[in-house]
């Protein structure tokens, strides 16, 4: 595999390209072109031929992609081939749905601890495992080599909380608290789920559309 | 306010900039220089200036930002002084998850039901709103002006209910499915949260720092 830079935007790009060939392995398709795969996925084929040309040579002219080589090697690309350990910091209903969610774990994140502050969450389980209080989080992370924290809380929380992990090795957060955290001299990555701000483009657009009209 | 086609790219950094400018009004800030702004939101002072100047002559020499009145300008740009009717079908971890998120409310984006087709959930009730079978979702849509949908079903009932929804004449879906919805000859705007693809770019961005330490 090819090791220069790749750029953002193509990297952006591959999880969706990974999940349409999911759902083509899925239906067990084997093997497909540019032109279906760019029908499908509503963008040129010459995007898609430039975007997986970054990765060297996937496909064959007059073949087409391999679906499942071309899955694994995207796979590979996005990490995942690594298991992750995973704490959700939480267990609201938020952090409730994303310990549920086992297509997570079938990607290899896999959820092994909960915790929150409200004592009537302490001690529930969630698909087995039992929600602690948030005392024991540093030391659960350390113990447990835990790579990313899911972070689920009031945004007022959120900051001292990704502190708290920094300091205990954590490698990525993903979060999910109304904030942008501040954890620039580390080399804990961040990568925010906003959903108010994904509402608030929803609203513009509806706008938008209603006053084109 | 000016009538001029505003790019995707501003579009998209409102909802930031409405978020920061928030948190200015609770910690009762009157007025914020583009300098003091953009140290806050790590933006630079002169790119805040051109997204703003977009709208007309928010800021004034000498003086900086009215944070009240910016924050309320960009929230009518972003259509946010309307009141929106929601649905949430799906009333799963995620669907109760959302419907308890009080701050949505706030900015006016208003669940009046809650659907499922799961017999355990029909008839609960979450905030005050009773689950309701999915045979009833058209009606209902249509009886009470539904403007929005959130959709947190799995990816193989999506693409039916959005055809549902789109002939009852929902303007948005918010869609939580890990799918791309086809509903190109429809005005019905699909917003997606697609959170296994955030999850993979996280995954990426950690592989990508381990190598590069």
């Amino acid at each position: 595999m090819s090791t220069k830079k790749i750029s953002t935007a193509v990297i952006k790009r591959l999880p969706r390209y990974y999940r349409y060939l999911g759902e083509l392995l899925e239906n067990e398709v084997v093997r497909i072109s540019s032109k279906e795969l760019s029908q499908r996925m509503g963008v040129t084929a010459s995007q898609i031929r430039q975007d997986l040309n970054n990765f060297g040579g996937f496909g064959q002219q007059g073949y087409g992609y391999n679906v499942e080589y071309l899955y694994s090697e995207i796979a590979k690309i996005l990490g995942l081939e690594n298991h992750y350990s995973v704490i959700i910091i939480g267990a609201g209903n938020l952090g409730q749905a994303l310990a549920n969610y086992t297509d997570f774990e079938k990607r290899g994140f896999v959820v092994k601890g909960l915790f929150d502050v409200n004592p009537r969450l302490v001690g529930i389980s969630v698909r087995g495992i039992e929600v602690q209080d948030m005392d024991s989080m540093k030391q659960f992370v350390e113990d447990n080599n835990i790579d990313i924290a899911v972070l689920t809380v009031p945004k007022t929380k959120a900051p001292a909380i990704a502190n708290d992990l920094s300091e205990c090795g954590i490698k990525g957060i993903w979060n999910f608290a109304p904030i942008d955290l501040a954890l620039r001299d580390t080399h804990v990555i961040v990568e925010n789920v906003h959903l108010s701000e994904s509402l608030m483009t929803l609203s513009y657009r509806i706008k938008d559309e209603s006053e084109s009209l």
